[in-house]
């Protein structure tokens, strides 16, 4: 087993850039839940979910099925969040209308790729 | 911000290689649609994008909804097409059935990950 | 051309982590098809099946579709299959009940991140 339950497990190098451009509740609820798990064996991992295209409304209040969830995650420090500007602009959301703590990215996918490039392992998020 | 609209932006480092397995319509609008905002921001970033498996027909005359605008890019320069010469095999499509400006690469899986070893970032076009 | 139909291919660098969330028989019969092709052309390839999430009926004796060829893929050392012990905890299924030869990992996302960063290429099965 790679992995123990205490100590050992934070000494891993555990970054991840989620990529999300889905509007699936599974596909959702799986991000958060996986979170979860990862933080709760690897408190220091840094997580980060990169929201664009399809995804979108995953970061709009009111209009996502999980916004006490991730409010909840940014809120604890467990991961941060990230939506694309120009997915913002092309479907007219503005900052304020973002579930509190959802930061914005200029370009989602550059952002994705400066992640990769920088070690953080990357997953797409689908099913 | 990370990306000014002049002349600073295009010393990044923008090298995608994108996985595209998908008839999904609103896949290949997508892909469209971000390269064409991608070399807007960024006229030097490198990207290509890879078709095997259900995306096949996205490079084929007559049954790509995409067609105008796969051409187009191409011919503009502003991203390569290249299709797996597997998919193709296996669905009998030929070359001169082939988008004008199509490439094709004997194994698409091992261009992405070629293209992955040489440092360019990933993307899964899905949703 | 990149690829050779013989010797000159098996020298290259062919190691892929394959990241399975679905349970679409499209992508389970795509990730068998195309491991198939991969080894038939380079017989020294490295590939992965990491299993998880909506994935987890493909590693489970009487529920995958592929069991059959999963099996005859691992017998003949094709491919390795992994399937994360989250999920399967989550969904209550012991070890006893996956198809032979299936290993399990403590951590589905955490084992395709350590590959990708011990430069195994990555492909995320989805479509």
């Amino acid at each position: 087993m790679l992995v123990t339950a205490t100590g050992f497990s934070q000494t891993k190098d555990y970054r991840v850039v989620f990529d999300l451009t889905s509007r699936d509740s599974v596909n959702q609820q799986a991000i958060i839940r996986e979170i979860g798990l990862i933080k709760g064996a690897n408190p220091d991992a840094k997580l980060e979910v990169v929201i664009y295209g399809q995804g979108l409304d995953m970061a709009v209040k009111g209009r996502s099925g999980q916004q006490g969830a991730v409010e909840k995650l940014i809120a604890d420090d467990k991961a941060s969040f990230k939506v694309c500007a120009m997915t913002m602009k092309r479907n007219n959301i503005d900052k304020d209308q973002l579930v509190p703590g959802v930061e914005v990215v200029p370009d989602g996918i550059y952002e994705i790729i400066s992640k990769q490039r920088e070690g953080w392992g990357y997953i797409k998020v689908a099913h």
